[in-house]
């Protein structure tokens, strides 16, 4: 796996099913954590930009292939990355992936090279007006950030 | 058990655990269906109260004894029951049973006189301006309806 | 829209977001509940399924596009139709609708012709020994009902 | 604050509802990985004390009180304290602050002296045999860590 963005997870009780593996919805909640991070990292809060501009972004499509489960106590990588960029909205490619937690210290810094690859995702994200709800260009300044 | 108000809830994957059974948290969530439901079957939509006069009930304190696990498939009957009114508050006292699903037609009618007891809840429900997230008085007509 | 099978489902606090809105992920959870009432009319209870059988169902692929957002008190139908049998996987089609509720006696029964469609899904569902999590054949009499 | 345990944790979009605040049952979720990863600094994984000892730690008791709403990309460190020591049941007491995060390589290592409390919770923790759900002794070597 390349050097794209990503986030280190950790799997709770609350994730899993009777099945003994993370519930399947979850992987949605795992992979707009790290969206979020990414946009975060770019300088992005969603919660600023939604006070300050009134722009918020909502997933439009999201399909996701399942490989293998996580379980209880798993250290997971999420990754996000910008795949495409539209006028209204980004097209995001991510992956979530077992891996070793190396040490504590370094928890924010995912290391995938050697992790089993559990499910990956494609999501089509687009930005609206938060109070009409219609799509609106991306910030220009996001864009900026993106394209570099 | 009396004549309480109750709905039917049933367990599925979503509300499960690695440990088989339904995750504790997931409790306040019946809980809570089931105060939503009282509260509109009083005329109280939460929605409409939010839109129309900016109130909204949020849990200031929550209490819940957890007797027996509930298990995929389980047809429940939560119960929600005014404790006790206040002038910014309200206390509610809700029970969650295991009950025998007795047919399809009368679905919204709860029948627990040979369930098991499953969880006990004590909710305390404050009445807040949704502003600005002062408590404020319980709207007179809803007073009016739970005092009957 | 057709004589589908579908569930009735209520949106409460608990399924919305910042947003204002049901969060993405929770339609998910809501369509999982319709395939779960589907195979259970058809005689198929899933805990029974696994603790008789050892078999079970996990989503293995899963797209879905939303069209238009649920909010708090809508009232949905959610719809789940099995598109193609194989071997050892269901391809299950479904929409989530915002209908009118007609009245409380006939809840378990949709009604979605003047309705809004707020978001469809496609999911490939397959099915796993539960212990070694590994495909195995539909069991012979789902099939047999499936095909009727 | 004392020097209590605590971890970090980060608000986003799916813990939040439609008040704009984090929904009052996914706190429960905030504390239950605290308490987990207490249990995990003190040398016990849930994951490996089921699978290899057949037990498990179940909530029988919860209350919590709740202070001041978290929102979205709050940073939150919320603590986890045994309280009490029983034969075969854990006290747990703890709280939920909103801090401010210092720097990206300190993520582990929660700092609250100045930070505003949301919530406290008290939580009685039951050590269960897992294939028959009876309580049973708290494991002898993590009774010896605690008792340090």
């Amino acid at each position: 796996m390349s050097a794209d963005f990503s986030i280190n997870i950790r799997v709770y009780y609350e994730d899993t099913d009777l099945g003994g593996v993370v519930y399947y919805a979850n992987y949605l909640k795992f992979m707009e954590r790290a969206r979020t991070d990414f946009l975060r990292q770019a300088g992005f809060d969603q919660g600023q930009l939604l006070s300050e501009s009134r722009r918020m972004f909502v997933v439009s499509k999201a399909s996701i292939e399942y490989h293998l489960p996580a379980v209880l106590d798993d250290w997971l990588a999420v990754t996000a990355k910008v795949q495409q960029i539209r006028r209204a909205s980004l097209l995001f490619s991510q992956q979530c992936w077992r891996v070793q937690q190396r040490d504590e210290s370094s928890a924010s810094c995912a290391n995938v090279e050697e992790g089993d690859l559990l499910a990956t995702g494609s999501m089509l994200v687009a930005c609206l007006d938060a109070d009409t709800r219609k799509p609106c260009a991306i910030p220009q300044n996001l864009k900026m950030v993106l394209d570099r």
